[in-house]
């Protein structure tokens, strides 16, 4: 038995998101249909964590195990042949110890957001950005973002369908820039809840507009109730950048 | 009567191309349409330039003529309502001189074509750039670009359904750079022969993989002869930035 980790690139706009589903497309079920048709074999594919439907990857992670052996260029070529046409690429693969576990392993994960802030439309970036046109103040949204730092109980920010145990979780890193016509939010944490990321964002354009001051985006954390926190940001804005074992 | 100049970005992947076809989907058309829709007048919208099927604009500039009296910003509203979910954005519009012509008064053009060098395909690009798997040689392509600058016969980069008089141009810039897993070809010019800027492309592709030598790439511009340089890189890595009046 050999496990094989692999690094995956992915347009999620016409997928269900990662997890695999009863009915329509996953990312998982894709790649899973991929193993078997390379290898024969049935394996499940475990992700490093979901992605919802039209989140994108530039980085997910994944392992499966195969009781045939084969050389780590192989099995991804072989997947690359098998998932074409499917906006899914393997990056990467390598052969890796039957301890390591896609989620389990996982000390670090790299999101980033991107908002295209100008009036008009991109046809170019269709399904990459979230189009905001209102201008946003980085600063007052960097100065918000940095109350978010540490670990703090994130219920205003958490899905109701959130199954996670704890509301409780550890922000390292959110770094907001502008780069060209867009606003770029990078965030980094051990793990996020359900759409963690995606209300962060969507609350943190309320303070870029003005509309929520820093005071109010404070109040708002305390309550740990989602009803005060803004709208979830769109989904085809979010990127899996990477993961940190 | 007034004259409009609109800065217009379009995905050009399902589109014929800029020029009006009796079937099939064009930029042009699209826009007509739009400008009647909004206006109740026909209009001929004049572009600076035509491009191919499944190529890009960041910056294509157009005109066109109405008889009513609309404020620019009104007029570029009405456009992107009308435009919605065709990939068309109309950027800008100002009201200029009648004596304004989107093609004569042209001083240059500007292209960028982005090639993905590297050996996975990316689902996140796809339908913007070509991609090519072998290393290319950033430094040989660049010299043998620079052959290219000045006045020259480019009959050997250009498509033999060219219906331009002359085959002499005179290419201002050439700039090859990489941009992370990218290499980026900026070229200007005042104006460019059919398929001039994807065969140029093209041949330097050859260039950076070792396969032609830049004293082949001489010969190549010095044969007058489509069939001796290389093949017509895709559309789809192919964009219209700007242009300069």
């Amino acid at each position: 038995m050999k496990r094989y980790k692999i690094t995956i690139e992915y347009d999620g706009t016409n997928y269900l998101g990662w997890q695999r589903q009863k009915d329509g497309n996953s990312i998982q079920k894709s790649i899973e249909k991929a193993v078997e048709s390379f290898s024969g074999q049935k394996a499940t594919v475990t992700g490093s964590g979901r992605t919802d439907a039209g989140v994108h990857a530039l980085g997910q992670v994944a392992h499966f195990d195969l009781e045939s052996e084969h050389t780590d260029y192989r099995v991804m070529m072989a997947l690359n042949h098998y998932l074409k046409d499917k906006n899914i690429v393997i990056l990467g693969c390598e052969t890796v110890d039957e301890k390591f576990h896609a989620r389990f392993s996982a000390k670090k994960r790299f999101y980033k957001y991107r908002i295209l802030n100008k009036k008009q439309l991109s046809p170019l970036r269709k399904n990459r950005v979230w189009e905001v046109r209102k201008e946003l103040n980085i600063e007052k949204m960097q100065n918000a973002a940095d109350l978010l730092i540490g670990e703090h109980d994130f219920t205003s920010f958490r899905d109701s369908d959130c199954q996670a145990k704890s509301p409780i979780k550890s922000i390292d890193e959110i770094s907001i820039y502008r780069k060209k016509d867009e606003i770029i939010f990078e965030i980094s944490a051990k793990s996020f809840l359900h759409h963690m990321v995606r209300n962060i964002v969507g609350t943190l354009r309320d303070v870029g507009i003005g509309k929520t001051s820093i005071k109010s985006f404070q109040k708002i954390l305390e309550a740990k109730d989602r009803t005060k926190a803004g709208v979830t940001a769109p989904a085809c804005g979010l990127y899996f950048v990477r993961v940190g074992y």
